[in-house]
């Protein structure tokens, strides 16, 4: 354990005592004035991103992880917008879950309260260190957030004005640490920091997700990853079911709710799936087809298409491919859910109430649609404000991560000097 | 990973899909119908328990886990005592817990759903068997039960008696299965297990836990050791604290909610330290004791006494052991429990309304009293029905982990073949 971690780890600690007693409207007030100061700083803040996109450039970052880096005015309004709408939302820490008196007299409460200290490993999204920090923040939790390498320089810019908004209401600067990206033994230190940290929230790939699993002493938030499932039931409205396949895959290809496999019932297949190509065939779609459906393209398909290859039921592409499945009937489409989606987000369209409540039941999501994309997994579409992940596991919380996430409770007993009969 | 485990932790799976769709008055009726099943079949059962407390007597087991062990008619009749009441409770499972219409018209809505397979490690205590099995029953789970070498034949009893329950009712009797408790590579293969088993509770000593929490891919709730603090206040009122402490150590000294230290005000200790050896001295308690502490024990103190040693401070005692330190005041009460605590269960004792509160706001465990003994913290003293574990963790639940903890949710989106702008 590097000394200067632990050190990095008690500190957090220290900082999360002193913002557990802060009041609502301290915390509101402190996230109001970080986003006026985040765009007083916009020309400093863009200048460091634009450098970070520099490099990325030269060290040959892929265009889609060039484009999450990427920081523009618009993309920093919306951010700031994003914070103000955190401040705004009723803060979760102080309500009362539940309570009772027992029969020896105690007064029993229990009170939702904040987690302590978070730690949130991500990669190239700047927007990320703010959206975290400000979770955080509203719920009296200190965080240490490890971004990626490339996105360095533009985090150490926001990390350094939330330490100034910090300073200026004389709260520990430690609340919101950062640490570099580049040192994976640093992340190994890390993983073993239970004693001052709570919960760890890794925001990134497969890969990411099982070091963390394999190494952390510290409760982990496994979740990002969405391979995601849409089935068109032989009940579907084919030409409404067309443009919601459109949207799930095509909107933003590269986020996690984006639909990786479209299971087709086998008796409209001959129908749906000419359909379907021509419907995505403008836009740039590649379809990778089982041998069912691969019987169903016609020969001049506008889309590119290929056999399903090993693994492939099990990828999130997060580019403009899609698996394309003919399924016997909703159980086999069911069975193909559970087995091959990471538990993220799956929908069924549908006419057949019977069906629609079925697939609710047995697919075992965090978000499960009925005649609806994919794509509405998302803390702010949900109402929750921004979200700090998406969690595909079941314990603690499970879809989008927001404040109530960041919480747990405290029971308390309050009583007259009262022992146990 | 043994063929065998495999098949265990498949058939676990098939069989939560089938308890999933049960109704609260399905799980119910198999609930009291197992309660009728254990005491119609209670000759067998006792006779099972005392083969086990032969055995456990040659082998040397001490008569602590020997009481553990133990299964009386008196203690099998509150084990039903408890099934009952599980049953009466309110089922949380299908609970809407929230809802919204989005502005794109879908209808959100977040319910509670069972978890699906639980697996709970545990040791000497038979009716943690028919605990576990009926919470997880309950809240439409299957349940994997790891119980102790020792508790063997007890074990097979009742698990025989559940399948037996599950059976009438046409239900998989893979809904509860036992592992044997003396393969630890099995345990570890158990621990590996992550694709179909959602929560692992562990019930057991230090090495326990952190053996789970070293191995294991699957999220663990830690938890059930209880370091526990009772802080007397310079303004508590000296002669209702002691019965408090008393109840705290000796009522039942083999759980995890007894009290290991009692944190004495300096400003009363001169006092208050001789009075509580006076209180304990007959009940066979032994005082270990910090230097200042020590000075004030008088010479005929009617307690054996001795100064603390190296870690004693951070030992859960399960015996009549108590740790006597004297502290400068409420915030060195509150530092020393955080730092030596275990987060299970900590008291002050004062009249001074500022300090519980401030008591309360620091003190970063589960269950925190204010002139009460820490006895309490017990599931069925909650009114919580019994109680799978006591979690000294934050994440999911904290505390007595009761039907709710067994839950997790799903969130649901009804729209009309609805696409994300």
């Amino acid at each position: 354990m590097p000394e200067s971690l632990e050190a990095v780890g008690r500190a957090a600690k220290a900082a999360s005592r002193v913002l557990a007693g802060l009041g609502a409207a301290e915390k509101n007030s402190l996230l109001l004035n970080l986003a006026d100061l985040l765009e007083a700083e916009r020309t400093a803040l863009l200048a460091a991103n634009a450098a970070d996109m520099e490099e990325a450039k030269r060290s040959g970052l892929s265009p889609a992880l060039r484009d999450r880096l990427h920081l523009s005015p618009e993309r920093l309004f919306s951010m700031t917008g994003d914070l103000r709408r955190v401040a705004a939302l009723e803060d979760p820490t102080g309500r009362v879950l539940d309570g009772r008196i027992l029969d020896s007299g105690l007064r029993l409460v229990r009170r939702r309260t904040p987690l302590g200290v978070i730690a949130a490993i991500y990669e190239a999204r700047p927007n990320v260190t703010v959206d975290i920090a400000s979770l955080c923040l509203k719920t009296g939790n200190a965080v240490i957030l490890r971004g990626g390498r490339e996105t360095r320089r533009s985090n150490e810019a926001l990390a350094g004005i939330i330490r100034g908004a910090l300073r200026e209401r004389k709260l520990p600067e430690e609340s919101v640490q950062t640490l570099p990206g580049d040192d994976r033994k640093l992340l190994h230190a890390l993983l073993r920091l239970d004693r001052y940290i709570d919960m760890l929230i890794p925001r990134g790939g497969p890969e990411l997700q099982e070091f963390c699993r394999e190494n952390s002493r510290i409760p982990v938030i496994a979740g990002g990853i969405g391979v995601c499932h849409i089935f068109v039931d032989k009940s579907a409205r084919q030409d409404l079911a067309l443009p919601v396949l459109a949207n799930a895959k095509v909107q933003r290809p590269g986020v996690c709710n984006s639909v990786e496999t479209a299971l087709i019932h086998q008796d409209i297949a001959p129908d749906f799936v000419p359909a379907l190509a021509a419907c995505l065939g403008d836009k740039g779609v590649s379809l990778h087809h089982d041998a069912k459906a691969g019987s169903l393209l016609p020969g001049d398909c506008p889309c590119p298409f290929f056999p399903l290859e090993e693994g492939e039921l099990d990828r999130e592409w997060l580019s403009l491919d899609l698996n394309l499945v003919v399924v016997r009937d909703l159980d086999e489409a069911v069975e193909h859910i559970n087995r091959h989606g990471s538990g993220h987000s799956d929908a069924i369209l549908t006419e057949s109430m019977e069906n629609a409540e079925r697939f609710i039941r047995l697919v075992d999501s965090a978000a499960v649609y009925v005649n609806a994309s994919t794509r509405f997994t998302d803390g702010a579409q949900f109402g929750l404000g921004a979200e700090a992940a998406v969690s595909t596991q079941k314990l603690h919380a499970r879809g989008p991560l927001a404040l109530e996430a960041l919480t747990t409770y405290k029971w308390t007993g309050y009583g007259a000097y009262s022992v146990r009969e």
